[in-house]
């Protein structure tokens, strides 16, 4: 039975799926333990039981498995929050409970994403969550936020309304990156300030509907602009 | 002459600061050209044409030299801001400024900090702005907001204003991080940012003053107390 390489880099086989998932999880294990960074693909390898060139099959680097890690755990979150939206319309829960799966998602590998901060904090590198490469989850990740908000009981019209998907998703990232150095008991203060401060959001949301503050509205519509966060 | 191990640690002789003072602007130019991790200290004695026993003497770790840099930039902080405090009293100018003079502090070593970012983004890490180590420069750094504040003509009462130097200093501190990662021409983006979300931040500060807006207020000391930011 000859595979094409093509066949083995997106396995249609049971037994295919079966080895990559293997060399999937058991990186991911050794990432959590030894540290990404000290972790070659030749270990990887050795600890499936195969030979390196066979691994090289599925997975070209390490950095290929972490964007594997990326895709899974964004399908899944997706999943989790579609759920979510059919049980509430209160876009402040919606939104909660996005940010609160995700850390629950992240929690076993919460050591491992703290030693992937330190090489992915520049923007520059492939598997920083602003990077070209990253594009397609990271598009993937703001319009969970999007439908958070379509459907939801958010009233809000005008230009910010559009930048809210991304402006939460940075919202996130911020939530996370606290959470991943967060030394309390089982991070609870990361929980205590996403609760805070998203009341606090909403309650400046609520308070944007105030004619009378066109001039700060104007002001935050004219820094996303000039800063192209979006 | 002999001299204690003391004085060469903490060098009274012009001839011994003098050294002192190599050794720090030879090891700043060497992390900006090769990254902080490569450099080590025999590399740094070697440059400076000295023995690396007698490097020891004025700093025992690469790590000590960054917290001198540390230091030096803070002590020339609080001197440019005292200027500027003299000159205005309006208070969204001093802080602008403060922030500004950081950034131009910074950025001939602005490759050299991106280095330390990705070792010192744990706040376990001890050259962290958030570590134990650097609480007294984190304090004084702190203090400059305070200086900003007082005596300025920012009309603000109540627990929040308590708050702010910190929260400047925070808020600094972000603009750092985006302003290491800034990769527009001379970093122009970074100031915009700070141009623009000064101005949304002084706009929320004259809003507080309506009265109907004490709810929001709770929830903004609710969240400080909370998350110990202070």
């Amino acid at each position: 039975m000859n595979k094409t390489i093509e066949e083995m880099k997106n396995p249609k086989t049971p037994k295919a799926q079966e080895t990559r998932e293997k060399i999937f999880r058991t990186a991911l294990e050794m990432f959590k333990e030894k540290g990404f960074e000290k972790v070659t693909m030749r270990e990887i390898a050795k600890a499936c039981n195969m030979a390196v060139g066979a691994a090289y099959y599925y997975f070209k680097t390490k950095e290929d498995i972490v964007f594997e890690f990326y895709l899974h755990t964004q399908q899944e979150h997706e999943e989790e929050t579609q759920k979510i939206f059919k049980e509430s319309k209160d876009v402040q829960e919606r939104i909660s409970k996005t940010i609160t799966i995700k850390l629950e998602q992240f929690a076993p590998y919460r050591s491992m994403l703290s030693a992937l901060f330190k090489i992915a904090g520049d923007p520059g590198h492939r598997l920083s969550p602003f990077s070209n490469e990253s594009k397609k989850v990271r598009e993937e990740a703001i319009d969970i936020f999007r439908h958070a908000i379509e459907g939801s009981n958010l009233k809000m019209r005008g230009e910010i309304r559009n930048y809210l998907p991304h402006l939460f998703w940075l919202y996130q990232m911020g939530i996370i990156l606290f959470w991943i150095h967060d030394r309390s008991e089982n991070q609870k203060q990361s929980l205590l300030l996403l609760k805070n401060s998203l009341k606090i959001i909403f309650q400046l949301i609520r308070l944007s509907r105030i004619p009378g503050l066109k001039k700060i509205k104007q002001s935050a519509i004219e820094l996303l602009n000039q800063t192209k966060l979006n």
